[in-house]
């Protein structure tokens, strides 16, 4: 069984959809050992209750220092003998120790279709700004192993999302969670759980 | 009828994509009023001829300056009663004098989903060569307006394609060509032709 940590800051849409897809055995070999966010006031925690998982809140306001609180963070997937860090709307930078600790053990979704719309600056909305800024016509989600450079670490998967007429930043943020977030993430996490991703370089091969 | 100037510069796949469009009348109220090659080599021109469309090679050798060519070129695009131009694996860079007196009426074909892989430098192979670089799971083509800025224009239509496990740039661009430019082009032209089609800055509204 692959032991996951699910980081959080927010609502946990994305913690649901991995949930739920354990729940239906669209994931198989996984539990999610616990839900970690940053944010005591974060919904995701909720969630994470209202399904029986551990829960907990590591916040930077606890700790006097940030070095304090990275190390916390990354004692406590340490002590849960965590095998897969998945990051679920996660504000937080990953800290280098921790990316050196879990290398291509944590995955990241990212709102577009990487190259495209990613790195500094494009985080949330601003993704969904960018897109419609520059008038593409597709765009989509792309599920990534974090590693020292943004949203520049080894391609898992990605599918595209069809942009409308009449799209705002916030509906096409919707649609891209919802056809495309929703599906990769737990897709992704089912493929490592059951050994079907190699990673070489900075490619992901994927086995049948 | 749209008139219609296909600029080709080799093989000219996107060329005979476009002709057999408009023979089987997937493309409306579309006349190839010429097509034009800068080099007279091209097997481009073989392929307008025995389709009985008129085809003339206007070469940069033939010129004594740059601007002489380049004046010939839009001169005789102006004599033909050009509507829109569509460049089809045309090696040569558009004259801003052209771009200018054909605002948003000459489209271009890019074998990635811009804005990755795209601008200076990526152009034939090197697109799909940075794109497998990359490691990006999913690729693409979009048909764009030509504007000053290189694969800068307003985007009329894209196109996903995957990237196969064992994909060299050869069968990836092979792939690209198939499932995605033989396919936009002549869509992107029949809407241009049946006036679907409105620009606003650099953004493009398709109606239905």
């Amino acid at each position: 069984m692959l032991r996951v940590a699910v980081l959080v800051s927010g609502g946990g849409t994305n913690l649901q959809a991995i949930i739920d897809a354990v729940e239906d055995k669209t994931i198989t070999n996984t539990q999610i050992a616990c839900v970690i966010s940053n944010n005591k006031n974060a919904y995701a925690l909720e969630r994470a209750k209202n399904h029986g998982i551990m829960e907990k809140c590591i916040s930077p306001k606890d700790y006097e220092t940030r070095a304090a609180f990275e190390d916390a963070l990354l004692n406590e997937l340490l002590e849960q003998k965590i095998d897969l860090v998945v990051l679920a709307g996660f504000l937080v930078v990953i800290p280098p120790k921790m990316i050196e600790a879990f290398r291509n053990r944590i995955i990241n979704v990212h709102p577009s279709l990487i190259p495209a719309f990613c790195g500094t600056g494009f985080y949330g909305l601003k993704v969904h700004e960018g897109a419609l800024q520059r008038g593409v016509k597709l765009t989509g989600a792309t599920v990534h192993f974090v590693n020292e450079e943004t949203d520049g670490g080894p391609i898992i998967l990605q599918k595209a999302v069809a942009v409308e007429e009449d799209d705002t930043p916030e509906t096409l943020q919707r649609r891209v969670m919802e056809q495309a977030e929703w599906k990769l993430l737990p897709q992704a996490i089912d493929l490592i759980a059951n050994e079907k991703i190699t990673v070489v370089g900075n490619k992901v091969s994927i086995s049948k």
